[in-house]
C-alpha cells in the first residue's frame, strides 16, 4: 500500500464516521446549547485516529465498518469529553485545541463540563443501543470499555498524571501513566474490533501487543512534536510542556533518544503484525504513518 | 407498616448497600488519592432513596435485592458524580455539602472533576459485570440508566437548569426541568427493579407513574426544606435558593400552594399503587415518607 493509499483510506473512512457521528447527535431531544457544545468539539476535527484503528482492524479481519460504527462513535465521544475537561481551568487549563478556541472558552465552564459528562454518558447509550452487535458482545465490550475510560484506565491516568505535576519521574514512571492516560483507549478499538470479528487467540494476543507499542508509540510521537511541531500544523503552542516542566519522554530521553525509543515501538508493533500474517496490512502502515506524522 | 418499621427496613437496606459499596471501591486498582476521593463523597451518607426505592420494588415484586444490587450501585455512583461536577466553582459552587466539605474544596478542582468522571464511568462497568442478571436485561438497564443519567435525562436538565438562571420560570417550565434534572434518576431505580422482577405491562405502566410522581414530590420537598428546613439538620445552608433567585415551587406557587401540590403528587403516587394492589406497601410508606421527612 502506497502513503497516497493509506491517506486515502483514512480519509474515506473519516468522512463516512463523521457523517454518522453528526446525524447521531442532531437526533437527540436536547437544549441547542447542550447539543452546540457538545458537537463544537465532537466535530472539530482531529485524525479519528481511534475509530480508523478500529475500522482498519475489523476489515483486516474480515469484518465489516458498519459493525464497529457504534463503538467507533462511543470512543470518539469518550475521547472528547476527555479533552473539554482536561482543558477546564481545573485541569490543563487550555483555550486553544486544535486551532480553535476550547470548549469552555466558547460556552462557559458550567455547560463545559456537562458537555463533557453528556458524551460520556451518551457513549454507553450509542453502545447499548447498537442494532448490529449481540447482547453477548456489548455486554462485553461495554465492561472493556468502561475499564479502559474509567478509574483503571483513563481516568486513572489522568490522576496519575495530576499528581506527577510536582515530581520527576523515571522512564517506567512515566510509561506506567501513559499506558493507562493514552494507551488503553487506543489499545480498545484494536481489541474491540479483534472481538467483534470474532478473532483467534492468537490474533487477540498480537493485536493487544501491537496496540500496547503504538499506544506507546503515540504519545512518545507527541512528546517530540511538542519540541519540532509546527504550530500551524498542530494547532497548538509548540513547548508548552517545557514550560510546564512536564514529564516527557524527550526530557528523560533527550529528543534523539525519544525518536529512537518511538522507532523501537514500531518496530515492535509491526513484529506483532508479522506473527499474525498482517505485516502488509493497513495496520502496519498506520504503525508507520505515527512513526512519520507531523501533527 | 408502622414508621418504625419503615425506618427499620430503610437502616437496615442502607447498611447493607454501603457495605457492599464500599467492598467494590477498594477492589479498584487506582491510585490512594482518586479513590479516597470517590469514597469521600460515595460514603458520605444521604438517605440512599434511589437504592432503596429499587430495592422496596424489587422486593414488592416478589423478587430479591441482590437481583439489583449492581443496579443500585450504579445509580449512587452517578448520583454522587452528578453532586460532585454540581459543586464546582464552574457550576452552583457550594463548599457544603451533607454537613461536610465538598469534594473539590479537600482534594482539589482537577481531582473533583475526575472523581466525577471516574464514578460515572465505574458505573456502567458495575453494571456490565453484574454476575446475575441475563445479559439481555444488563443491556436494557445499561441504556436505560444511560438515557436517565445523559443528555436526553438529567445532563440535559442540569444545562436547562443553568440556563433558567437568569430567566423566571413558568410551572409547566419548571416541572419540565426537574422531570429531567432530578426526575429521570428518580423514576430509573424503580423502573429497573420492574423490569428485573418481570412486572406485568399494567404493573410497569402504574409503576412509572408513581415513579414521575414521587420525582416531582422530592423536588418539591427539596424547594419546602430550603426555606423550612434545620440547616444541621439538611447539612446545608437554609435560604440558599432565595438567595441565588432560583426558580423553586415556593417561588413560583407560595409556601402553602407547593405543600398543597406535594400533597396532590403523594395522592396520586398512592392512587397508582392502588391500581395494582400495592397501597399498603413499603412503596406507599415511601411516597408518604417523603410528604413529612424533614431532611
Amino acid at each position: 500500500m502506497t502513503d497516497q493509499t493509506l491517506n486515502d483510506y483514512m480519509q474515506t473512512r473519516k468522512e463516512w464516521f463523521e457523517k454518522r457521528l453528526d446525524t447521531f447527535l442532531r437526533k437527540l431531544p436536547i437544549t441547542e446549547k447542550l447539543r452546540e457544545s457538545m458537537l463544537y468539539s465532537l466535530m472539530a476535527g482531529g485524525k479519528r485516529i481511534r475509530p480508523i484503528l478500529l475500522f482498519a482492524t475489523l476489515e483486516e479481519l474480515g469484518g465489516k465498518p458498519d459493525q464497529g460504527l457504534s463503538v467507533a462513535i462511543a470512543i470518539e465521544m469518550i475521547h472528547t469529553y476527555s479533552l473539554i475537561h482536561d482543558d477546564l481551568p481545573a485541569m490543563d487549563d487550555d483555550e486553544l485545541r486544535r486551532g480553535r478556541a476550547t470548549n469552555h472558552i466558547v460556552y462557559g465552564e458550567g455547560t463545559a463540563v456537562l458537555a463533557g459528562d453528556g458524551l460520556l454518558t451518551a457513549a454507553f447509550q450509542v453502545l447499548a443501543e447498537d442494532p448490529l452487535l449481540s447482547e453477548t458482545l456489548k455486554v462485553q465490550l461495554i465492561a472493556m470499555l468502561a475499564s479502559a475510560a474509567g478509574p483503571e484506565g483513563m481516568v486513572g491516568g489522568q490522576e496519575d498524571d495530576l499528581e506527577a505535576e510536582e515530581k520527576v519521574l523515571n522512564l517506567d514512571q512515566l510509561i506506567s501513566v501513559h499506558r493507562r492516560k493514552t494507551g488503553r483507549l487506543i489499545k480498545f478499538p484494536i481489541e474491540a474490533a479483534a472481538r467483534i470479528a470474532g478473532a483467534s487467540e492468537a490474533e487477540q494476543m498480537q493485536l493487544s501487543a501491537y496496540a500496547d507499542n503504538i499506544g506507546l508509540a503515540f504519545q512518545i510521537g507527541d512528546d517530540i512534536l511538542d519540541i519540532t511541531g509546527n504550530q500551524n500544523e498542530l494547532g497548538k503552542p509548540i513547548g508548552s510542556d517545557l514550560d510546564n516542566h512536564k514529564n516527557t519522554y524527550v526530557s528523560l530521553l533527550t529528543l534523539d533518544g525519544a525518536r529512537e525509543e518511538l522507532a523501537k515501538q514500531i518496530d515492535r508493533a509491526i513484529g506483532c503484525l508479522n506473527e499474525i500474517g498482517l505485516g502488509q496490512s493497513v495496520l502496519a502502515q498506520l504503525a508507520n504513518y505515527l512513526l512519520h506524522r507531523t501533527h
